[in-house]
């Protein structure tokens, strides 16, 4: 497939690798506090209610409501203490009519009760016995039995990133395993005859390698595990072989092309021939990235089909063309539910000219100004990957616009 | 300090705490390969120029731009190939005038020439000539020297967290060993009485240990590192042990208090008797998380002052008011510069009331609708660990609004 016979939009590349992706990889066990960043492969369902027992939300006296009917300050209830509820335990004493219990935040209501008044609505009156200077209802100042999760309800659904807080319902609950997504294994290679390793000196002429380590950390902060096979040469034979070894040790393979026309014709060609089906995409109408080559090949050993993904060369390309397409494909191998993609608003510093048709990603700057953020495009070719490092995030222009006007509040994403 | 003298604002209880904080701590030095998400300790400064040469952006020939001058369709300028300039070296000849050599993208410019003309706009005559059909100027279609970089130039401030892009600039300049902030060691204590192990069956009237964990997650998440010192009973002997072990040992400490107000008064006692100057604040004007306790403490061992935090025992106010306090002063330990805290826009699902004055922080969850999200706020006692899992973030309601009206387009700070 020669390059660029179609441009296709950015969404409908994604989505026809998405519409072809292989079944999602197989879920692993984990002890629960090392999951954070995780994402759950199975919907996790409460083993039992939580709370367990109902509990106070306040320091104060446990009471039968009904005790309390029309108490105010000018004609309170007198009610007697029939004991201290512990903390951690059951109160070894149940209230009979007209009794309370001393209870505090957290404690378990005794047998009978059925609110809690706060210590600030009583008066102490004798050791064994308290004013209640104001009515309460069944369960006020009370969470019941089950009022936070019922025993048996579904409470993190399949497909879940865990964070902070999701790993804190799994300790409330005692789910101290939980089965989530293996971390699929991403193969990164970078090719080029002028990129040496980022140890090495360099000659003239000579680049360091930075694809392979923008593209590992971006796997790894997408829950990936990166995977580097090195700096192979333009070189049909070398390409072959070590692409065919990614092909059959990961769970999706990452190609950044060297630069010429010719090394990237090289990189489609040795991707097409890997596997059936192989190339479904050949260009995308973005800025940058448009050589993007997407592709599901069969490996010939395991028979399992797996996504391949070309990029652009170019370190600024390739690392914002892989926020587009490998990081959502790391997701669905995952079977990660979308969350809302964070973004910052921010009103455009100067005029974007844009080709209609065509999604750009512009680098951008964030400043301060009153009320919010002022985005001041940032501008370079898109190999000089300080632009990128420069930058707080990216500015994107719609295929549908022809550019954006200064004033205009965009969203920026961040990286 | 007995409870809620004075209740602070959350901006200026942090900024009193942070005005206070001991100086930050060493660096330490790692591979750049290994630094994704570590703060800068110093300025990178660039060792040499990127490009270290001048090279094409393009395919095609690099020309003296003189002899093109004047060059269209019409009138073509006819050039000698003087060779091809090979990939990651220097080409081994220089060109004279009315020559030009055959250059790829990301090729070295050949002695002689200044720009490059792509090879759409040439058309080949013989084996050794090329005609040019379009001018070009000095510069065109070529990265200069330094254009990326100067040598010498700060590319890299210190208090940079580092992301993709900056592990690429640091790759692409030879800069393998980076010098980052230690992770501050975050020691974390859960009290109560009713509080019991994650893995341990949970009896009547007992939770299980929820605030070590997710706080630990979250101080993982800010790039501390996470030290648990367990579940202490609300004994004042052992809390504060554990506490002036936790302060002997790490750089931050966060004491989860147990729920009721006397354990409350507890916690605030130990803290303040830990070591001078103690208590900065009692009580912040904040929903939920009114108890929360800011001080700075010096070790009697060691003779330095470090912060330690309070924060209520309820897993949803200590976990939103450790996003608050904990998480700024991990970075501010670290010396890290503040970038924009990512959100999404969203348009309020209903009325919400406040009180004047409070700030309020309720989880929402994100729904999407035509042109954006809507905001559903999640209402809960804030003892309910599922209410902050089921959100998707957290909307402010700041401290002089007495409430958001529905429709209104608010922030949602994503967790």
């Amino acid at each position: 497939m020669p390059e660029f016979l179609e441009l296709l939009p950015p969404e409908q590349a994604l989505q026809t690798l998405l519409d072809n992706l292989p079944v999602q990889i197989e879920p692993e066990e984990v002890q629960a506090e090392d999951a954070l960043g995780r994402v759950t492969a199975e919907d996790v369902v409460a083993p039992h209610p939580l709370p367990s027992f109902a509990r106070s939300t306040v320091d104060g006296y446990a009471v039968r409501a009904a005790d309390t009917h029309g108490a105010s300050e000018s004609l309170p209830a007198y009610l007697q203490i029939a004991g201290e509820v512990p903390m951690g335990a059951a109160p070894d004493f149940s209230i009979a009519a007209s009794q309370c219990a001393l209870i505090h935040t957290g404690g378990m209501l005794p047998g009978g009760a059925d609110a809690v008044v706060m210590v600030e609505h009583t008066q102490s009156v004798r050791e064994d016995e308290v004013e209640v200077l104001r009515a309460v209802a069944a369960g006020d100042n009370v969470v019941k039995v089950g009022e936070d999760v019922a025993e048996g309800e579904q409470v993190i659904p399949a497909g879940t990133r865990l964070r902070p807080a999701e790993i804190g319902g799994l300790m409330a609950l005692g789910v101290n395993r939980v089965p989530v997504a293996r971390r699929p294994k991403v193969g990164i290679l970078s090719t080029g005859d002028e990129v040496v390793p980022p140890e090495a000196e360099i000659g003239p002429g000579q680049v360091r390698d930075v694809n392979s380590y923008t593209l590992g950390a971006l796997v790894e902060k997408a829950g990936g595990a990166a995977v580097r096979y090195g700096i192979i040469p333009d070189r049909e034979a070398d390409l072959r072989s070590s692409t065919r070894r990614a092909l059959a040790e990961c769970d999706l393979v990452v190609i950044t092309a060297g630069s010429s026309a010719s090394a990237r014709d090289l990189t489609s060609q040795v991707i097409n021939e890997l596997g059936p089906p192989g190339v479904l995409v050949h260009g995308v109408d973005v800025r940058p990235g448009k050589p993007t080559i997407l592709a599901i090949c069969r490996d010939a050993g395991s028979g399992h089909a797996r996504p391949v993904i070309g990029l652009p060369g170019n370190p600024v390309s390739a690392l914002v063309i892989a926020g587009l397409f490998v990081v959502p494909v790391i997701g669905a191998l995952m079977g990660l539910k979308a969350r809302p993609r964070p973004s910052v608003p921010a009103r455009l510093a100067l005029n974007l000219a844009s080709q209609a048709g065509r999604e750009d990603w512009v680098p951008v700057q964030l400043q301060r100004e009153s009320g919010g953020y002022r985005a001041e495009p940032i501008f370079g070719k898109s190999n000089l990957i300080f632009t990128l490092a420069r930058a707080d995030g990216l500015l994107r222009i719609p295929p549908d616009a022809t550019g954006l006007d200064a004033g205009e509040v965009v969203e920026v994403f961040l990286f």
